[in-house]
């Protein structure tokens, strides 16, 4: 490791100790302040760097990549407000445990507080959200500071990527020079003979880390393995849960062992895959859970985040059961307080550890268990022919946003990453999007649930695998995030974009303020009349404008075997799509009510 | 007040009070959380409602309005990222001095850390860049947390616009219904008569708040009134300073006592409007100061934040001078640290506690203090008229960034209101923005300096005058916040807008990073190619690209004729022009030292 001066040693050694690391991917924005670290990270051969211009579409570009890959991508910015756009990202990925290793450049200390230009207080500036801050030691050529800056770099990789994943914010304060321009004497040419260790680090990290895992506890999982074992009717329920969290053969072993079906959440990477070919794996739930005479569950064993379905949601906060709520990192995610007990252990070891116990006898075919689990099936099979009848249906089909989920899904190649936006494509996913066996990683930022990265995390999680990117989202979310368009063409990611265009907020209309205009319409809906073919146009992207569900498939199956990226928008009426779910769902339940 | 609800009734109360506090404006994004906070603006008839649709866009839209006019501007969100999203120009009203009242709506704390839907950490989410943090009581029909509700809003408005303005956050947690829905007995009919004052307050607001102002300390002044008195090289330095801070009358009677040349930032208020017609009100400052031989002042009276021009502040670090530095609120703004003295006072008080104690028997004609002064004008005018010179050149004029703002502030309207984007519009304004009598205001984001909300700033400052606006903005900084753009149409504001486009970040060719490529180009420049024409279809602007700087002239000057929003794009090459700078500071130096 050579250098000019010291701030230029400075950033190539930390860079050099990421990559040692393991980080291979950054997300660089323009700015002065951090030269160091920019100029490291382009000379650097084991490390990818992406150039994102707005700090918040860089920000949840690398949480798009982090959520896709479970490894930590670096970003870099300026000093001041350009730390700050990298807010929202932040907190979405300390709530969705995405690993995040966020670079703030600072001025040195003698500038803080003190009226320099572009100086804010950086100190902390994401309060509790991070696993890990730490203010870096300022530039200077000796050997402790330099071990202590390599040992900074493991360590925010290790923490970012630990049992609780998230973001992690090294603080870089730096004084100018900032450019490698040679400095003579500022780094003493003797400093590589007299500290190799600090200097050149060591063939790999510096300090390997070994993160464990969490294992449950034997006589709990006894006792739980007891209760499943003696339920009538059971079940395991998914919420969101990042790609690789939960080992998919444990929960085979599971479901096969105890015999219960599982309400698989879109974002809980158990509803897309192997599992769900010849496994008991639901996703039409939130159409029959809340019919007449449901009959509660005795056990559930849930894991994730919240489900999507606020039916379900409400189907266990109303449930006579014991509830097992199971967390590799002890956030308690239960937010109807009707758990009865926590397991603070790793989902797949306890999927393991309860299978192992459970007694695999099967059940009579005319028992209590076989009637609990046939009724879920019936259910199920009543919710997805009414589904392609309707999405089958081309009067019905015109503008129905279900429908454009509904094929979204089913057309999806096998693999891809299907990035689905909050507010009604995410739920549009979880009634819609029928469990197949392809490996499509269907991704959301349920961590928050904000509409404003979306684009630039979707362009994220692209850009991490070779798989076709395919992006669902509505237009306030599409508007929100137009600048991460940009990355299509400066980070090189091809996707099919699916712009469901109600004009305005859509969700709104499953809320009681629809009985309020106004200010229902100015306020809520904020119908904006934008027409995004010219924002297509400013990002040089194919823009076609679906009429139809059936032109909207006929779009999408071109779109998926064409190069480059294509923006498929389909105009709908959001008020129109809200009462045919409403509709589908008292039909579905009707079917079920007929069937009892 | 009436309300079918507790979540109603406080959400009326809350805007009530606000409204009867002074605050006329708002800025609503859509969402569900807030309902109660935005229906209750929605129907009052003494705030206007600005809806923004994208967070950090309408955070800045409500900075503009606060800069522009001193008074607070409340921001309504839901909770979540939306909040996160105001970080920034919550750091640029911290470091500038704007009142900003921000109101986030939140889940009610049952639901805190719960892993319910949308709920983050909202507590202190700001750190320290707020003035004032209070998490509001949740809704409850009762009179005593009525009456705090009262007076946190009155509160709220007097931490806002005190002695130190800033923002404020008020966090608003609400437990549903969130809608005006009626919900029987939820608010107590007898409520109204038991707790009158409670319920409707007081005519005006229910604690009326007088901040006083900080009046200098009468031995510091005499005894810095006498080394004005006795000092042959004397300078008024004004840094940025909000509209309004420094009562320019006063600072005309510290001019004329002294007879001390006024270095005026264009940000300051006091380069533009009556003073600069008869006063020595310079603004060619950034072009001789470094001069050869240019003397040192023996006493400097600074005011505002730390001025633009970098040769200014090199100046100053470097003069052997008594310098005063004068800040209302304390906040030391002085990063060179030659600051010999440090006045905490109202600067217009300074100014006239300082011209009551001077001596103004004029100096002699042929004395050191006129030939100081000569000195300025004679610089000036060198300055200005070399500045003609390359403006009115129609071969050097071509793509000069520099013409570009010397028109923009000659012909600008009288009274107007130029918003200047940093990075190179703000210097270039400060180099070539010649100092005029007409009531300009001139603005720009100078707290933290960023380029992140720059559109929107803007536009929040036109709609709180009937002036004419116009935004000077580079390329990067216009991407940045294109979203902010969507305010023309949605909150009625029109524009003169000014886009320099030089591919990138132009300002990196004022750096020594220019001379390492790579990574120069592609990280520091990034040159994107975006042809903003389809942004201005987008938001239906008219658009207009100048093909040279006559015809920019008159585009411009078309354009300030005309209503609606006109951007007038005028590509230049970042790398020329900085060229062109240095060439044009070359000359005003070899003219300066020729004429000694």
């Amino acid at each position: 490791m050579t250098a000019p001066n010291r701030a230029t040693l400075w950033g190539r050694t930390l860079v050099d100790e990421l990559a040692k690391s393991g980080v291979t991917g950054a997300i660089v924005s323009p700015g002065s302040r951090s030269t160091p670290l920019t100029v490291a990270l382009a000379e650097h051969d084991d490390i990818e760097t992406f150039s994102v211009l707005d700090e918040r579409s860089a920000a949840f570009f690398a949480l798009g990549r982090g959520r896709r890959t479970g490894e930590p991508t670096a970003l870099v910015c300026t000093s001041g407000t350009a730390a700050a756009n990298y807010h929202p990202a932040v907190i979405e990925a300390n709530q969705s445990r995405v690993p995040l290793l966020v670079l703030t450049a600072d001025r040195p200390a003698e500038l803080t507080d003190s009226g320099a230009n572009q100086t804010v207080d950086q100190t902390k500036l994401y309060g509790d959200a991070v696993r890990w801050y730490k203010t870096l030691p300022e530039p200077a050529p000796e050997p402790r500071r330099l071990r202590s800056l390599r040992v900074a770099a493991d360590r925010a990789v290790a923490e970012t990527t630990g049992a609780n994943p998230g973001p992690v914010h090294l603080n870089f304060p730096v004084a100018k020079p900032l450019e490698p321009t040679e400095e003579p004497g500022d780094v003493p040419d003797s400093l590589a003979d007299e500290a190799p260790l600090a200097v050149e680090g060591r063939d790999g990290p510096f300090v390997r880390t070994a993160t464990g895992r969490l294992e449950p506890d034997d006589a709990a999982m006894d006792e739980i393995a007891a209760a499943l074992e003696s339920a009538e009717r059971g079940l395991v329920v998914a919420g969101p849960l990042n790609p690789g969290i939960c080992d998919s053969e444990a929960v085979a072993r599971l479901l096969d062992a105890t015999g219960f079906p599982l309400l698989a959440d879109p974002l809980s990477g158990l509803r897309y895959g192997p599992l769900a070919a010849d496994r008991p794996v639901f996703g039409g739930y939130d159409s029959y859970l809340d019919a007449p005479g449901w009959p509660d569950p005795e056990v559930v064993l849930r894991t994730g985040a919240s489900p999507t379905s606020k039916v379900l949601r409400q189907f266990l906060a109303e449930a006579d059961a014991r509830q097992v709520v199971v967390d590799p990192a002890g956030d308690w995610p239960e937010a109807e307080f009707t758990a009865t007990d926590y397991v603070e252990a790793d989902p797949g070891a306890v999927a393991s550890a309860l299978a192992e116990r459970v007694d695999t006898t099967p059940a009579a075919d005319d028992g209590p268990e076989a009637a609990w689990r046939e009724r879920f099936e019936r259910a199920e099979a009543a919710h997805w022919s009414l589904v392609d009848e309707v999405a089958g249906s081309a009067a019905e089909r015109s503008a129905f946003e279900g429908a454009v989920l509904a094929e979204v899904v089913a057309s999806a190649p096998d693999p891809a990453t299907v990035f689905v936006s909050n507010s009604m494509p995410v739920r549009d996913c979880d009634r819609f999007g029928r469990p197949r066996r392809a490996d499509l990683s269907v991704l959301g930022n349920r961590g928050a649930s904000g509409i404003d990265g979306i684009a630039s995390t979707a362009l994220g999680a692209g850009s991490a695998t070779d798989d076709p990117l395919v992006v669902v989202t509505g237009d306030l979310a599409y508007y929100h995030d137009a600048n991460g368009l940009l990355s299509v063409a400066r980070c090189g990611v091809d996707a099919t974009i699916v712009l469901i265009n109600n004009d305005g907020g859509g969700i709104f209309h499953i809320l009681p303020i629809e009985e309020f205009d106004p200010p229902f319409t100015e306020q809520f809906v904020t119908p904006h009349g934008l027409d995004f073919e010219h924002s297509a146009d400013l990002y040089d992207l194919a823009f076609r404008r679906a009429t139809g569900a059936e032109d909207f498939a006929a779009a999408y199956r071109e779109s998926l075997d064409r190069d480059g990226t294509q923006v498929i928008e389909v105009r709908t009426d959001g008020e129109a799509s809200h009462r045919r779910r409403e509709r589908l769902h008292e039909r579905v339940c009707e079917r079920v009510a007929e069937e009892r």
